[in-house]
């Protein structure tokens, strides 16, 4: 555990590294004879769109590296880690850019969304491309050269492809203004959750982690073969499933206070774990209450879904779901036999210590 | 020259393609687990965007990889060039889905443009990021055992980020709702043709095709050294300029029997070449001209900027210009010294034969 203090110096640290990959990008771009209100705008975008989140995305390649070498990083190692990072920062404000289009949100992270700009607009949809775009001029201007370049391609691919389908689910399974919860379940949540969130929030820094350290592909640990991006992959799934059930039920139980915002959920018709338990656990009658002030723009019927929730008793499941998973998570770390230059379990009791019990 | 039956089993074939990537892309979709409603989706995008257009650019591929090896191809180089062709045309539907949204158009290829589908609307947007993964996915999937592998990649990514800033300036130069041809100029028009159309157009097909038959990224040639990427870049990007600017020209001159269309440039405040010349060679009494009739939504005015262009002699201009260009391109090409297992000068006469005075 860091002091408030260090945190600070390792955030501001990892904020030096965009504004390098920043002023590369902009210099690449001015210097193919872009005119200069190109430049301003792509600048803007970049600005606007890739820092100020929470970075817990980016710095994880950074914090998984260090794990893995167990040593400080030299400063070489630590810029390209860092690269990753906010390849993986670029990768989400992709996302988030064209999501919030979709989604026709207002504001994020306390800003009018990127495409609420008068000038910007639909813009703003050459714009999340060129986010992505971005990444691919990043990783070939630093990783080249280097042997797991193929498979550091493949694994962005992969991952985007991914989020890209469980965007797909979501927004065919909960559109905000037709409510069908005959289209929810705790399975299709699942399925999204994964797919939309947990590959490129959590198994991809730590496949570009590994990749960095040049941790084999398969190798041998006591008795058994190791393959060490399949493990990651066994925890980091279900932990990122994890991760987002506790995000959905912050949603609705979080004051203002803890999660920085209101939740609306329920109003939004979001295919959330907490209407998907309620579903799963509902009598006939209280299901009708819920087909009828689910996801209406509507702040009684909202209170009457909320009433709901605790008549389900949803903290009770969500504490006990929170136990259930977090001891299975950790079973499976503890399964890792470490050995010099591969795998060890502190990459992932960081992630689980970062989310456990958290409230914000 | 071909015959019409022969062109059109050449089409034939070359679709056939299609149904065998679109029904692996699907497949692969649904063995993740992904509901029905979703796998039907995707299949309906893939169908309703991909095929269907003049299928120029991915065909190139085909029939360069058949000039640079003088032979007929053996099914298994027949694949795997159509694959790559198929690449270069999911790549162009997913820029052209995003692109009709941008650009607020109605009708794409004869049918209403994807977002226009109610029931679609801005899925869209996720929609022609899905275009963009399957391109990757599909390349992992036949060519990841190749040494060119990352080269291909780098290739379809360069092209990508290059396609994405003409389209950039393109959006800030000509919003379709704010005439302002200050910012106008043929210096500009050749910036954003070269990176909006000439590099994925005409320079990815022929790098493709370079790879696939495994030319050597330099070589010699009597006593030069020969760089082939270089060399078709060098002709395939002002050899772009010239059809973009040949299409330009029929929007204007071109009857709807022609081109399949009515052309809307002069409406739609197009930076085209056509009104670029205008610019260039207009007294001030004639840009004035130009500046108050140019890109309104008004029939009587853009049959004024027709009558001006007729009165500047555009016809005359692009003749001469036609007749400068295709003359300079005939010289670079001569210069090619050819030998075994090298670049060929078909390879870009062929090019330019389809397109040199086409008139649709």
């Amino acid at each position: 555990m860091s002091t408030p203090e260090v945190k600070a110096a390792r955030r501001a640290k990892f904020n030096g590294v965009f504004e390098k990959i920043r002023d590369e990008l902009i210099e690449h771009f001015a210097a193919q004879g872009m005119p200069k209100e190109a430049v301003e705008w792509y600048r803007n975008s970049l600005n606007y769109n890739v820092p100020g989140g929470k970075l817990n995305r980016g710095m994880s390649v950074v914090d998984t590296v260090e794990i893995l070498k167990g040593r400080e990083l030299t400063d070489e190692e630590y810029f390209k880690s860092a690269v990753l990072g906010w390849c993986i920062e670029l990768l989400q404000a992709y996302f988030l850019v064209a999501d919030d289009m979709m989604d026709g949100s207002i504001t994020r992270r306390g800003q009018p969304c990127w495409y609420k700009i008068p000038e910007v607009n639909l813009i703003a949809i050459n714009d999340s491309f060129m986010l992505e775009g971005a990444i691919y001029h990043l990783l070939k201007t630093h990783f080249r050269s280097e042997k797991y370049y193929a498979d550091l391609l493949d694994v962005f691919h992969d991952t985007t492809y991914q989020t890209q389908m469980g965007q797909l689910v979501d927004l065919i399974t909960a559109p905000e203004d037709h409510v069908d919860l005959s289209k929810f379940s705790l399975e299709r949540h699942r399925l999204i959750v994964v797919y939309k969130t947990a590959y490129y929030s959590f198994y991809l820094p730590v496949a570009c982690a590994l990749l960095v350290c040049h941790i084999p592909e398969s190798y041998t640990a006591g008795n058994e073969i190791v393959k060490p991006f399949e493990v990651s992959s066994s925890i980091l799934i279900p932990l990122g499933e994890y991760f987002q059930i506790q995000d959905d039920f912050l949603d609705y139980s979080g004051t203002p206070e803890q999660i920085g915002k209101i939740g609306t959920d329920i109003i939004d018709n979001k295919c959330s774990w907490v209407v998907n338990t309620a579903i799963r656990l509902a009598t006939p009658a209280q299901r009708k209450v819920l087909d009828e002030n689910y996801g209406r723009k509507d702040a009684q019927k909202e209170q009457v879904v909320k009433a709901l929730y605790e008549e389900i008793g949803i903290r009770k499941v969500y504490a006990e779901y929170e136990e259930k998973v977090v001891g299975e998570l950790n079973a499976k770390i503890d399964q890792i036999v470490e050995v010099p230059g591969g795998l060890k379990k502190a990459v992932f009791q960081s992630f689980l210590g970062k989310i456990y019990k958290r409230s914000k």
